[in-house]
């Protein structure tokens, strides 16, 4: 199985698909095409959300704003999942999510038709050529070398002082759903109470429809961290937050 | 084979085609992920659409806008097909159109790792888990009961006095054409003539391109109903209609 | 390997999709729905540059403004490839890439069962069915006959005038990238130089992120055209333009 992720939308996918199929057989899973574009955060935190769900793949993930440049392309064995795609860090939270020891191989040396679309031209020649090898073994592919430093994409960490947590926006999802990087285990509050968050008072619920359509919430969403959203609405909008924007959260004692 | 059905857009399909990936070896097939958000209606007309043609399939179908709370977990078996989703109505018109006596289940308890993604936690595992089953079983399945009464979701039918007829917009589709709820059979017009729609005179015509570009037009769609459109535009836009609007149609006598 | 192409958004390619597996088992991909709605140019100009990275498949492509009136249904056969779609000239430039002697058949007396969706009710099942025929020969197919006059897409050519080069946008991406119709072997500078594009002078480089983010830059893009486009940006923003809009390039001598 070969999976597919990348922020091309279309048509470019498809280049990207008929050259898979043309030098494997291998089962093509898309993940999404329609990551925030040349963001390599939102990259790195959705696919460390989503990929741990599947059976060991070939990930070829392309979120790749330097293409062209001298930045290498990268291999990673973690588990029995493979990943290759830039070496620009969107892969290794996931990585290290399936496996904190994780290896790391790189290409520096190769050629491509163009400078613009190595999606085609390098990425997916490799991820096929990678999955038609025995046990998917990186070292078994041309002039991939072993490494030590890769690049990385790191995520912020919340801070707590007493009943105040000061967190950030990790990242929003299509829903409008504001995700912070504050998680479950530092809510004191139950479902049912109310939190302060960037002075606004927010009810504190289990499910979206916990209240009524078009008021704000606080949750827990499925990648467990706090998320501030709207039933039926945009939570975006209503708490006027985007990615990276500061959140301070207030434990009402009563 | 499973089809996948949800309101999510990205990254979250994903998810649950990684969870199916990983309990089956199912073809998958995504239906769609961009239907209107948390939109039964119009979730209920395009699954009755769109599922029929399908070959017997387990369908994933996962619009949701009560996730957490006590709503239950349907299973329907229509013919050679089945369907697994929330118990909000949205995929009986589709069960009744495969099969009017379509029996049902439910699962009312269950745990699930989150409370804001049924479709990652519950729905996937429970639709992979069923095509797992000999014959595609609902019964077989731990802790699925039989149920009589289930949440369903109905269509407005349009009303009729002599050359007027008084109906509604069922849904709207991606190209802007304006779905109305009145059967071609209600049209005693035949095509070349026009149509009075809620005031307006509009050519009745067999196919969009039989009018200039830009022109406002009334056909019969691919659903058999009355349909508002323009040729290479938007016929919201012309006809300033959406889902749920009112529309009266008058037969022009010569 | 049956791929699927048409400007139909959702959810209407899912019908096709339906049709297609309840009447072939051949693995279904889908190369994008996402097409500007009926351009023919555009869907010509994609088609030519992604389907040739395929291994033979009959291809579906269903842009198709026309339908319901009475232009034919095209089937080609270009070296191992195969076409079906209206007879609209759009698959026209990829089939001559493929084979500049590919051989054509037109289907002109069919039923159809709607005269809106001949995606579903037409080309679908005549795509199938091809797959179905041993060697996917045209011919076997009921009242398909060979045709020696189809309609066509041609793309304009730039001409130049000593260091002037008169060109045109063919087509613009999903990036907001202006992809021209001037070949990368007529520009004389190499990267690193700039070029006066419409009167604004403009970086000449191999890769995107070789100017600062923000900043205009023209390359060769993966087409192999000259490509106007903004670093981590939209080109058509940057430089005003559209599909078929002039551009005037100029070399700078120094």
């Amino acid at each position: 199985m070969i999976t597919l992720t990348s922020d091309f939308r279309w048509p470019y996918p498809a280049a990207m698909r008929g050259v898979l199929a043309s030098r494997t057989s291998a089962r093509l899973i898309d993940v999404t095409h329609r990551l925030p574009r040349q963001d390599v955060r939102a990259a790195a935190f959705w696919l460390r959300e989503v990929l741990p769900y599947f059976p060991p793949a070939v990930h070829l993930v392309v979120v790749d704003p330097s293409v062209g440049t001298d930045r290498a392309v990268a291999v990673f064995a973690a588990g029995d999942h493979r990943f290759v795609g830039p070496d620009n860090g969107v892969m290794v939270p996931v990585a290290r999510a399936i496996d904190p020891g994780f290896t790391a191989w790189e290409l520096t040396d190769y050629d491509a038709a163009s400078s613009t679309f190595h999606g085609r031209d390098v990425f997916a020649p490799l991820a096929a050529d990678l999955h038609e090898t025995k046990d998917w073994t990186p070292s078994a592919l041309a002039d991939v070398e072993p490494v030590d430093a890769i690049e990385t994409v790191t995520f912020p960490s919340a801070t707590r002082e007493g009943d105040v947590i000061l967190g950030e926006v990790l990242v929003v999802d299509s829903f409008g759903n504001v995700i912070t990087n504050i998680p479950a285990q530092e809510i004191d509050p139950a479902f049912g109470d109310t939190l302060t968050v960037n002075d606004e008072s927010v009810p504190f619920v289990r499910a979206y429809d916990a209240v009524a359509p078009g008021t704000p919430l606080a949750t827990i969403g499925s990648h467990g961290n706090l998320e501030l959203a709207v039933n039926r609405g945009r939570g975006t909008q209503a708490f006027d937050l985007s990615q990276a924007d500061a959140i301070r959260v207030q434990f009402d004692r009563s």
